[in-house]
């Protein structure tokens, strides 16, 4: 998409320093874009690159403005204006391209002619889609999902049975929303199924990562709010409910029906204990082990700093007779 | 499906007060069933929902009989119960549906008329599957692979060649059954890749969870055990044994050539090192990280708990400063 | 494949001792091996099944001559020379066998005649594939995707659109290469997604475990290096750079923008911070959390060692007091 600089100024809210009719087809970081790319600074370790750079334009804020080189879009949070002119500049111009022949559909299922199914996808009975959806190749839709408009489900994702999906959702490759909770009661020895008879709510414009899973809910629902970021390899178990903007990093689990707020972020690796309440705006540091509700709003950490083997292993095995000393010297 | 307190009671060899005759028809939440939905209590916590609820019957121990103001199935273990009821109410009625047209299927294969395998499955040459299975939409069984009576493989799995899998399994979707083991020869700088020559042996009422991958054996065979039971995002790495029984929640890693007893439960998040040995009856607590066997049963267990931030940072500091200060005590 | 021991010995330079023309057709464990097969040793654990192998040859060191029963292949490590053996014997015979008709294949796509593309394969526009790639059952490769010769994709693996991979690459099931980077900016409560522009370019030589997902570039490229080999369930984030011969083992997880040297290993289920630069030869053992840059070579480790509950409950309680304890002990 070509867009001047002008219509990107109006787009972007910014002030213009420069030529307002040089066209911009796209992005690239400082050092790499040329005349019709768009570039960006937000952290002053880049100073150096934005002193060189051949980029048509700039976004930064006025403080970077005397070392730009070049054409300048002035802002106050270049970071966030510069995911709107990179959204604005990469925007798809295709239509929808309809159904694939290869595509299997099952009965009673609406899939409006704004849609785009793609190759080999399976779209099963009495599946319900919003306008503007696209369904990637080789994707399976279970029947009685029902979708919202303009949601975008990526190449071999798995929507199970039931599943509930809002609006403008993006879910990527390898993605399974709706599988079977990890529920079993004791009969002696065996393990006998508990049946997962709830589903998966995800809300509007929630973004789901690669390969990650989100269980359907044993009596009751898994719900994951609006405006949801969930990245690759997340574990999401049964009957979790998830609130509105939180934002969770790769590799993290967070098992059976715990609660967690609005406006939380996880960092990556962090594993939370089934049925916990967190408040709103807790945030969690990588690889925390949250083992304990939360009602405090806050950074929270858990683990060991990291250091040179040889060094570890000493300190380590003093961790197993803490206890101990701690006996020993409160006894002094 | 449509059961009568007296079919249920008898199933579930329970007490019934009330009446007989009533019909079931689905289960819910204490606080959400309505006269045709059955429904249970296990703890006390859900005593203020018992005396509110208007299910059709309740499955509890008599000690919650004076509580309900419904209908009542009296039960020793009413969360067993209540997996059997639910079972048995969920229940499908469809018979078997054949083989979808799409379905990809190779020579010499095997697939009895009481399958159903979906569409734009592959099933490759040589495969075996017993009766009454199911393959899912998009699943692929590649050449070779033996699958018991009664096993369900939901959609988009992937079994690997020559994967022998039991009776009654069920695999969730995007799980991998029989991937290369994670085995290399240093060469120089260069790793030589050791081909994975054996393969996997999934016992009898085991249960795959979503994304979770089960590699073969380099030479001899990774084993899962009858009735084992794995959550999503499970890695079982080649040549690991694990017992009958045995149930491992999300995200937890099994190294190489680790053999795990017998009911054994691993929370989520753990790590188990490679080559070592862990007895029947062990219990691994959330996000442990195992890296010598375990002789004696019993519950075990690593990690820091988790604090504000602020706090753990002071603490953590120390933790690398722990050897030196045992030292300098010890001298005093 | 038949090999006599006389093309063994040559192949691996190996001194022979034994029948020169005994014919071998495949591997086994020493304690599995029959008068056809080849084992090997390479740790003295092994010398009681050695002693009673029934194996046709042995792979060896000439420490474990006199105690070898049977015919011998006398090598300096024997670890890598059984790797290259067992590949001699385990390959594949068969020619390619072209495109299966239930391919989708878009427009403007190369696919020379010695490739392999199985069942229910998609093949997007303007793919190019080199000579004799492999394309598994049901794997989808999106629009602008270019792969080198001999590459082997196995069964359900996704390459999302523009991905470069190399030569005589191997992916396993379930992989997704090339899915969006976790980008968002903030505005006021709501996340804006940064589009994703870059792309993964994988090496020459380079393994990837089944399920890991490895993400394409904000701005600039993911870069896996050659040889690289990558486990199962392992996640790479947007703009990682990984040096050649680098291996990581399952669960692994290395957060956006991170360096990581070459011939470096990673143990399961290690974490690593953004943002951060490791040098070559820098090794990390299980579940380590990786805070911050390593600027020389070595073993390095976090966490802490798995106890009794009983006695983890008590000395992880201790943690949350350490700071406390060191100030009052160095008031003293």
């Amino acid at each position: 998409v070509e867009r001047t600089l002008t219509e990107l100024a109006l787009y972007l809210d910014a002030e213009l320093r420069g030529n307002k009719d040089r066209v911009i087809t796209g992005c690239a970081e400082l050092n790499n874009a040329d005349i019709n790319q768009l570039s960006f600074i937000y952290d002053k370790k880049y100073r150096p690159a934005l002193i060189q750079t051949k980029a048509g334009v700039v976004i930064l804020t006025s403080s970077y403005l005397d070392e730009c080189p070049v054409d300048a879009l002035i802002v106050e949070n270049p970071y966030l204006a510069y995911a709107k002119a990179a959204s604005l500049l990469s925007e798809s111009q295709e239509g929808p391209v309809g159904i694939h022949p290869s595509v299997y559909i099952g009965e009673n299922s609406s899939i409006p002619a704004s849609c785009t199914v793609k190759a080999n996808a399976v779209i099963a009975d009495n599946v319900v889609l919003g306008e503007n959806c696209t369904v990637g190749y080789s994707s399976v839709i279970e029947s009685g999902c029902r979708i919202g408009a303009d949601t975008v489900i990526m190449s071999k994702v798995t929507i199970c049975h039931d599943v509930v999906i809002g609006r403008r959702v993006l879910i990527h490759p390898g993605a399974v929303i709706g599988g079977d909770g990890f529920g079993f009661a004791r009969d002696g020895e065996h393990w006998v199924k508990i049946p997962q008879i709830g589903t998966v709510i995800l809300g509007d414009d929630a973004d789901v990562g690669a390969n990650t899973t989100i269980d359907r809910g044993a009596l009751g629902d898994t719900v994951v709010g609006n405006g949801v970021k969930i990245d690759n390899q997340v574990q999401i178990a049964h009957n979790v409910v998830i609130g509105n903007n939180t934002a969770i990093a790769a590799c993290t689990g967070i098992a059976g029906s715990t609660k967690i707020g609005q406006n939380c972020t996880f960092a990556g690796g962090v594993g939370v204990v089934g049925h916990l309440t967190l408040v709103d705006g807790v945030h969690i540091t990588g690889m925390t082990m949250v083992t304990n509700s939360i009602s405090e709003p806050g950074v929270y950490s858990s683990g060991t700093p990291f250091q040179k083997n040889s060094d570890w292993l000493k300190n380590a095995v003093r961790f197993k007779q803490l206890n101990k000393l701690f006996r020993t010297i409160n006894k002094k």
